[in-house]
């Protein structure tokens, strides 16, 4: 038998916790997978007297995390503290400049410093990896990295959180409105109490921007990433988009296109029939494109404690076999920085939905605007006719360059009887 | 930069060709990922003369699989010959014998021998990669080998034959027969002259085989694989179950129940809204099922060229890496024989087609032969009442022992109204 492959763990919240449960409980599995015993050695958390249901008596404590890293002959650090900046990311450096791998979940940290980090870990001749960090149930990170190396690929898009997903499909199913299934949501814990970076999309954004380096070897990047969220959805728009043949879903989307790649962050109508479409409450789900493969998705659950300790100790296993991958598949000397295409230059079909005031010649006003900015429409819904307030007119366009319809919808919100300012979510044709 | 990956190619079929294509369309990428070049050193194929479209003239031509291991030099086989005994059998047990590294497609020669081979790949230091001979676009044995190896796995299933989903989908979607579909599909290219291997379900059962090896850690066993395909169902059954609210779908399945092991191919009935159902055409789908991530899906496509040739290039630049993991995920040594369920023993929900003849009273003789044998009825569908000639009752029933039901049909096979042999496909709770 092989010398026992030796770690520490920094934090031990729902996740750290649940990796020594698995790391525990399933030893005997463990060991015979990875071919030698994974030892955990020493932790770093807060109290050390808490109850985590775990036996952690045979560890070392202690007091910081970057302490972590000067323990001598570790094999592996988990860093499951969290935070892009501050004790994390001290740990991750001062591990991976020592020669000490890291397994990560911290997506903040990844998207915000990951080109950097790759670059310590090439020096250090240490691995990062980092499964957990998006979608933890699906292994996207080893399907790009591995499973697909051998495509070049085209595209990448998918439902990256899950808290945004159990509220479209708690409306879709419901009928309900935004503001009250995210209340309900945060009383099951399914939401957090300031929700703003899962429902604003910043946590899809993180998730992309690590899938758009993967896939096209880049430099992820925050900065070129428009990022839309779920917040101004109303139960009238899934109710729409259902009776189009669509559902609605928060996609993170990175593409090729001409040379370029476009990435964004934003509500999309994905046709009902489409696989994606059934993708339903806290469940993660990720289509990949590649030249050999043409398409391929997995679906799995993106959070929790079990999916993401089991990506962990799936990393784990991997580094205690030996593997050792670049952390975006490639040296990074070899990453390009990437000429980004303006979202505004896509075509695509649209849905919009505009509040007008119910009155004769409104149509033919949105009509005539349509037909100016070279927007073709295919549907056109007009309800509540006799309800004497405002009604609401929905299109559904033909494929229609993303500039041309933003300004026409700019203009409709100027004129008189358009009451309220209009939503308009693309199409992902798929 | 390392030294040069040294490949030697058994077959150009199209598979072969394809994996040629990949790696001289994609040398750069390939180069990066695998951190060394990957070089085609030497091939077996019939024909030296054939444009396959692939420049080989810098390739050593052998005139025997065989030859190619001896070839002093090369790090990895490809055998893409096919055939569970014969050359294929040959060329792969002298290459593991001799230390040098096998990625294979072919998954009756795993099936009928793996275990064996896994013992010639750990005497010889070898690895034995097998990514293509399983739903090629979906990287389902890494998925079970690595991505997934912290959890204890409850069970896996899928489509995991094209042909079959094809004819299943467009006998869905056309309300056409069997028959002439599967006529279609020849004609098209999409199914074999000779079809009995992929719509009997050898093709399936070759293949959940492995997974259930690689799930539960047992020896592939296809003597205790019960089998059923898909040549006996009728437009009717596809109409009858979209009724009741299902897609019926050729699985391979196989589960962890009570320390048993069941495993079958048979087609089912799949809830519509399970992402599953919604898996048309040629496309391959599985499920996984684990006690850390709950339970994932992938899709993709599982034949032809494209994705076949990717899930080689992948096991390819794997290996390059220097990654070794055991053909089952574990050592062989370790590899238990399983104790397996008997398909009678388990609880399922049925679906039913009974031919019978319009005539008083026989819904009261099929209800009392059922309820004589505990099986409970949820739903009794009864047809053209008044063609005159034998109509169909269609059942679906509660939960329901196997063993039981199956007793039921051999008593209502028998009595005099029921003109035609019971059609019975179970129900896949998900």
């Amino acid at each position: 038998m092989n010398e026992p492959f030796k770690i520490g763990i920094a934090g031990l919240g729902t996740v750290g916790a649940g990796v020594v449960k698995i790391l525990q409980n399933h030893a005997d599995l463990i060991t015979k997978r990875a071919g030698r015993t994974i030892e955990l050695v020493a932790v770093c958390a807060r109290d050390q007297k808490k109850d985590r249901g775990v036996d952690l008596s045979q560890c070392e404590w202690v007091d910081t995390p970057t302490d972590l890293a000067a323990i001598d002959g570790l094999d592996a650090v988990v860093e499951v503290i969290g935070g892009a900046e501050g004790a994390a990311k001290d740990l991750v450096e001062a591990a991976l400049d020592k020669g000490v791998s890291v397994v990560t979940a911290n997506k903040a940290l990844l998207a915000c410093h990951g080109f950097d980090l790759a670059g310590h870990a090439e020096q250090g001749g240490a691995a990062l990896y980092y499964e957990a960090a998006v979608a933890g149930g699906i292994p996207v990170i080893k399907d790009l990295r591995e499973g697909f190396a051998g495509n070049g690929i085209t595209g990448v898009y998918g439902i990256l959180n899950g808290t945004c997903n159990y509220i479209l499909t708690t409306m879709q199913e419901t009928g309900r409105d935004f503001a009250d299934v995210l209340k309900e949501a945060q009383d099951l814990g399914y939401a957090e109490a300031d929700p703003a970076f899962d429902i604003e999309g910043n946590d899809t954004a993180h998730k992309l921007a690590l899938l758009t380096a993967l896939a096209f070897g880049v430099k992820p990047d925050l900065d070129h990433l428009p990022m839309k969220g779920i917040s101004h959805l109303t139960a009238e728009d899934i109710a729409y988009a259902e009776e189009l043949g669509y559902r609605i879903k928060l996609l993170g989307i990175a593409r090729q296109v001409d040379g370029k790649i476009l990435q964004m962050v934003e509500p999309c109508l994905v046709t009902a029939g489409h696989p994606m479409a059934d993708v339903s409450d806290a469940f993660n789900a990720v289509c990949i494109e590649g030249d050999a493969i043409d398409r391929g998705m997995a679906v799995g659950r993106g959070a929790g404690e079990g999916p993401t300790a089991s990506a962990v100790v799936a990393d784990l296993i991997d580094l205690a076999r030996g593997h050792h991958v670049p952390m975006f598949g490639i040296h990074s000397a070899q990453m390009k920085d990437a000429q980004w295409m303006d979202a505004d230059e896509m075509y695509r079909g649209f849905y919009v939905r505009l509040t007008v005031r119910d009155q004769p010649g409104v149509l033919a006003d949105i009509s005539a605007i349509m037909r100016d900015h070279n927007v073709s429409m295919e549907v056109v819904l007009q309800r509540g006719h006799d309800t004497g307030g405002p009604v609401a007119v929905t299109i559904k366009t033909h494929k229609t360059r993303r500039a041309d319809i933003m300004a026409a919808l700019e203009k409709l919100a100027g004129i008189d009887s358009v009451v309220e300012a209009p939503t308009c979510l693309r199409m992902e044709g798929f």
